[in-house]
């Protein structure tokens, strides 16, 4: 069994708190009355790269240059972590290989380019980004950066969560449920975490694209189940083929169980979250908030966390979504 | 002259702190790299309603209510005003009628009545609101909310700083400049007001649409100047004929002076505020944005906070403007 706790989130906070931004907590009066429950959005798409990212990678990034002299990193990702280690490694002046798909949203990759990261583009149906990141690592001699199933970088994530909790503490308010969109799983692994050290009554659920339900059926079946190789969603960001092993220890611990959402439940809530909330929110970050506009569990009257990990979706699509 | 003061801010936000949402003060390492500044924005389109003019209409209606019965209210405004005013009538149980332009955007309009106002639209060029609203008002008794050249209008919209300033405190930071937009002149009369007590030295300037500076050019001539009647902009918030008589006075007071953005600066902030910092502005809301990504003044090395005002822009125009 993994020894993570929240004094993991506790020490990479003391670590990275001067290097990310301290997201926002809002509520809304047309969605609470909408849904007649108090929501609040954590917004990661306001964090620097546009998501949550940069927290576990600047974290990880920070701990590996104090500990050993490293020629440099490397990275695969579909977007958001790229962008992420791509900028941590630009700000601590240390080379960055990132290996994405082709298909990748262009923000993320053009993002990627501009803050000094070499891009490698893979065809992600019939190539191994696993395979392709080894075999830098070992030629190359650079260190890993693992997307999300890594202590350092789970721990990162968490701090999210170290922020929320500041939040309501001001406010005098304790939350009952928290729903966070859940990938390969690293997010909410390390805010569950924490916020269920802080208040052990809360419930946590992850919320997943329905054909990228993994998390949610592995949960069921108390074992890592894959998802089906020819499955669909445009959350770009959440499509990690299972649950990591370390992550999936921990949520399976955390999470009372998981939610899931389809691509068209989706688009509708990014266009609610830009007309009554006014931010910018990409697929994969809005499927959280996709769950509770669209009754997947229970939420009246309740206090409900509601995490946004991320922006960065390509205003062109953006603009076709309505 | 006005006896308008930090006071009358002070006592606004004893009443409605709990009934407007304190909004976020961010800021983005990708802009403050591009401009070498460091830009705090005051994200109003956060704010319930999509604009900061909740504020001074609650601060309003709260005081009206307190001290009279009265029959309901009346209202002209372009549409943010109107939002605001519609929506703290239908949280106080009294009933409003809007006086809107025709050619305000949908959005605006839509949420006026959804807030359960009456809207009464009339044409901006043949007609005046100001004489329609001043007969609804006698003739039905209701309370005229003005949108601007107001003591308690202007004090309400001012709380916007007292958040910004308790924020800057945690933070230990000294603002050096205040950009803030300016249509009929009572968010930046507040603001300015509260900001320049607490910052003695501290710049403050509005931002106007070019064929709309009617306060840059009144506070160059020491006295009240109009537009043109021809004068056009896409920046539907901030289209006041001139400055108001209060509002001018303290203007007068604490501004250094007035900018002004093109519409053309204006479409380029918009995209950029949704691609780098996630959120959705209005035309109006986005010209102190527009002034310091356009150079209108000189920000190198300083500390800059930037008022984003509101984000009530129909999707189907932002949409458009990429």
């Amino acid at each position: 069994m993994t020894d993570f706790s929240y004094l993991n989130v506790d020490n990479a906070y003391k670590l990275i708190n001067q290097k990310v931004t301290k997201t926002p907590l809002v509520t809304n009066d047309y969605i609470n009355n909408l849904l007649e429950a108090d929501i609040y959005f954590k917004l990661e798409n306001l964090q620097n790269t546009g998501s949550f990212k940069l927290r576990g990678a600047t974290h990880k990034i920070t701990k590996l240059i104090e500990n050993v002299k490293v020629s440099g990193v490397v990275a695969y990702s579909s977007g958001n972590h790229a962008q992420a280690v791509a900028y941590a490694s630009m700000i601590n002046s240390i080379s960055a290989k990132i290996i994405m798909p082709k298909t990748a949203p262009q923000i993320k990759i053009e993002n990627t380019k501009n803050y000094g990261a070499e891009v490698i583009l893979y065809d992600s149906y019939f190539q191994s980004r696993e395979e392709i990141g080894n075999e830098i690592q070992k030629k190359e001699n650079r260190a890993l950066i693992k997307p999300y199933d890594d202590q350092d970088i789970i721990a990162g994530q968490g701090t999210a969560a170290i922020e929320i909790v500041n939040d309501f503490k001001e406010q005098s308010i304790e939350p009952d449920l928290y729903l966070c969109c859940c990938g390969g799983g690293g997010l909410i692994a390390g805010t569950s975490t924490y916020l269920k050290h802080i208040y052990p009554n809360i419930k946590s659920y992850s919320v997943e694209p329905i054909e990228f339900d993994d998390t949610k059926r592995s949960l069921e079946a108390g074992k890592i189940i894959e998802n089906k190789k020819n499955a669909k969603s445009f959350c770009d960001a959440l499509l990690a083929p299972q649950p990591g092993n370390i992550t999936f220890q921990i949520n399976s611990n955390n999470l009372e169980g998981g939610l899931s959402v389809t691509d068209e439940e989706v688009t509708k809530t990014i266009i609610l979250l830009a007309e009554q909330l006014k931010i910018v929110v990409e697929p994969g970050g809005a499927v959280a908030a996709a769950a509770v506009l669209n009754n997947k569990i229970d939420i009246k009257n309740k206090k409900i966390i509601v995490m946004i990990s991320g922006g960065n979706i390509d205003l062109n699509l953006f603009n076709k979504l309505k």
